[in-house]
């Protein structure tokens, strides 16, 4: 492969805030140094279709403050196969693009890592996930704004279940990893998070259900991340009926926590992180997800970013606890 | 009764943002003019266990910009029965209580009426509900904050669904009445509104669809009224079955409506009826809601403001139909 | 003048929230009702430049919720002349323009009502502006969306003066009219309001200094309306003066009063003024303002719309000196 | 000094968002460790003169997401005295408290550290400020709320100065450190900041003035650090002088900047610390700070903590060149 002229760009997976302000920093990081960019809808399903389209820097303006992705986004079914792949790269090499930054989460991530494999074509992967659970990153693009929504919903929420005295059950996102839980009850006062890298069995609960409701406090929150047996409505029925004369509430934040503008974190770390894809490429790096870990921008393999076990700190369950009392 | 000396004040039924700065505004204009403020706890039920204690300006400092309320609230089942009427009337003697002031909707200052028919108490209501839907003031303590809470919800979906050009049917308080689904469509530029004021058929939902989404627009919201059969979920199903090929998704917006700092709206609105309670003792009025009507505070009569047909403005169907195209 | 095929819309004067779905409001109903709208840039500039395209239902997608105005604005000098309203009328005629849209506050409205009486062409205001002083409107548009603001600005400061037990003089928006700060002050339990409407003395300031900060409070907020003479530092330097020994801060909010997201309200009266304004065209209205009083959507004359003395509620000093105690 | 059994905690210096959280996790964390906790009010200023009261879980309940500090807080001139700490000390002895946490900022950290030299008392520190200026923590408690607040801030100016099409000079916190400067330009897209940590002259200037103004861009905002000589206002007179025809405005943010409900992460980082606080008081650490840094708790040193140099990444430069083209 030759000298890299032009950047291809997609979103890809679920939406996060901050995937604009990352599609900006690719676009305007990549012009400045020179670069083509073109910008490719509705992720790996637009490489397939060809719906593809040239970027100046006036595409991306006014988009660094807005939720969603401009680029749109889908979970492609058809790159999952060969055929799918190759009308891609067709479709790549048509179109002249040398190389691809993709913004998306671990799925997508290793999408980029299969194509890669099989084609040859420099692939660069941002970390845009609300659920921070790609491995190499401290953070991924999307978690800090996600965390804080949630944050502001559960204020509210505390608002109504302190006034009627109420037990609250609140479901929040990320299936396989429970940052956003964990973090979020302790950033709430809740008084307990239920998550998946820990195991929640009656005993707890009933140990908690003593601990806060049963002294001082009449009111309080429980988080729970997303699980399709184990969710906040699976919880709130056991504890109606283990613990009965508890009025017991449940609310799914749902996809509401997807949306709105993205927090400062957010914004900044999409812009280091495009930067820093356009200077991997310069660099002749392929195949590598650009990360910040302690303030540093990193690249990670993608082999290493999409691993299953990023480390879950479990002091802050500690924490929780203490400070729920 | 002698000249009243000693007012009692309660908030009951579900919570509305605005019912701390309506507490701090009858306590402040109460003891401004004279009058010795008593706070009753958890609504008609404090009320019948005694749970009050005397009220300084102190009490109510800091609680304006705040949700929820610090007096609880709760729904009584004993207030129905006469014998807990009398109970809360004994203690009304008991503690010197000379008038009393509700902080609730329609089903509290419906209780506050029968209470007023059965002993020689003034009863003077605040309207206190997201839902607006007490006649006789053009809002309610609470409407204005859920409305602007359901449009930046409603926003942030919106972002999402655009990514993923997705139907969205998102469900959102008002049980009987359609205010808040009504206006917050308009506010968010939503594609329909499900409301209990009007019918909406297959044929509706066909007209919309065609109408919208098979034509430039790849995404939609509708929102609904919450409802026993008929809610968001009612919806998506019979779109997903009618309509093959969409992908629907349901939020259901639940609680987090309820809470929240108040908006400027409601904490004037809020502060302006509970110093109109206060006026309307010294004016001697019983058995009325303080509102506010074409800027102006107005006494309404409970049986008038427990109405059912609070009027809704057919012409935002309209406003709604045109901009959606 | 034959039947109007074509509408121009513009806007004018200082931006307000809510100015974007102003003019969605009026291309949609304009389109849906079978005419043809024309975007005009940067107000009558925009006139007289010829800065003018026309507008599809697309034009306006997704800026029902953001802040400023696409359409640009400006403070015209040229069209305060006979040449520059010359100018812009002959544009008006090569664009085939039929009818004029104009969202805008006092010096706006009252440039529209000199040129439609020198020139035959229906000229249709919204009432755009966050100082609400428009007459015969209940609101303007940007006025509730800048009230919240500034209650938010107005809550973090009271965080900061009350653990630094310190005195405020924040400065708001509101040169002529004192709307802004009056309602503000009586939304955020500030300790007093300085207006336009009400002289503030040195013993009214010595009055509430003794009455509040002298007993229980020891932080203290007062909003003071813009004025160039005698704006928050002329009064801060005076309390400095007469009462020394305080910690007296003075914060001026400016520019960021006007941007934001537009309240719901906003974006629900400027959807209800944009139809109006096309259903007016349609009656063969012309030189009216279009506003909601009492909740109906109601036509204003120019002449009436740009008078000075909308009134201003004096019983809202009343709730704030009682409140503040 | 014998084992320690009752902890004093006081807030010192400008306030931020956070510290209430701060304050409850050590009350909370310390009690359930078995120690007794006892507030101190105002600072240093409290502990001269015995403003201390016992602290329980309950005072400390429905704090962690309010702006300010509930201990209140002041910068003492008399702790900068020997009789001023010698009476503090006296305190200390007379209510039985055997180790104090401070949360403040430098000023606040060189305090403690004098006083421990003095006197036997363990002091341990945790970073309350929102300058992000203490070393050996990646961020200190209230940056990263003020950080979201002037992004929320500006993307509101942005508005405005887009309609208008001008250019703003914005002036921020931070008067010896451009972390808030530097980021907040970074996240809104702005196009400069102008930092203590980088001379800004009159080329800089022309050279951004040419870039973006004088081509597409039409609006343009720099952020300025705040300075007591070249803060805004001189930047923006310089530019009115030798660029004119621009309209050329001026924001200062001031306070508001301080107050608000903090974000989750400094609610996360508030109560990681407050936890590390009493874990280092139980492992016989004293005299340092307690930070995050990689995501991990670690002991700063106070000598270390207050040095004046902590990094600032350079690299964030090119950044917000790159981008803002």
């Amino acid at each position: 492969m030759g000298k890299i002229k032009t950047i291809g760009i997609l979103t890809s997976g679920g939406d996060a805030p901050g995937m604009n302000a990352a599609i900006r920093a690719v676009t305007r990081g990549g012009i400045y140094n020179g670069f083509n960019i073109k910008g490719i809808y509705r992720g790996y399903d637009g490489l397939i279709n060809d719906e593809i389209k040239p970027f100046t820097t006036e595409n991306v303006s006014g988009i660094i403050n807005r939720g969603g992705t401009i680029l749109k986004t889908a979970r492609s079914k058809e790159f999952e196969t060969p055929e799918g792949r190759e009308k891609a790269y067709k479709n790549i090499q048509d179109e002249g693009i040398d190389a691809l930054v993709i913004i998306g989460g671990n799925g997508s991530l290793t999408g980029a890592m299969i194509f890669a494999q099989e084609y040859d074509i420099p692939c660069i992967g941002l970390p845009g996930t609300i659920d921070n659970d790609l491995y190499g990153t401290d953070n991924t693009i999307g978690y800090d704004t996600t965390l804080n929504t949630i944050v502001e919903c559960v204020d509210r929420i505390r608002d109504t279940a302190q006034s009627h005295e109420r037990i609250f059950f609140v479901e929040v996102m990320g299936r396989d990893a429970g940052f956003l839980a964990q973090n979020s009850a302790i950033a709430t006062g809740a008084e307990a998070a239920i998550i998946p890298e820990d195991s929640t069995d009656v005993d707890q609960l009933q140990n908690f259900m003593e601990r806060g409701i049963r002294k001082s406090k009449k009111s309080c929150i429980v988080i729970v991340s997303e699980s399709p047996k184990c969710g906040a409505l699976y919880y709130a029925d056991r504890v109606k009926k283990e613990f009965p004369g508890y009025d017991v509430r449940v609310s799914i934040l749902g996809h509401l926590q997807r949306g709105g503008s993205p927090s400062a974190r957010d914004r900044i770390l999409a812009s280091r992180t495009g930067v820093g894809a356009i200077e991997a490429i310069m660099q002749g790096q392929r195949n590598i997800m650009v990360g910040v870990r302690n303030n540093e921008v990193v690249y990670v393999p993608f082999a290493d970013a999409i691993r299953s076990d990023k480390p879950f700190d479990r002091k802050l369950i500690t924490v929780l606890d203490e400070l729920s009392i």
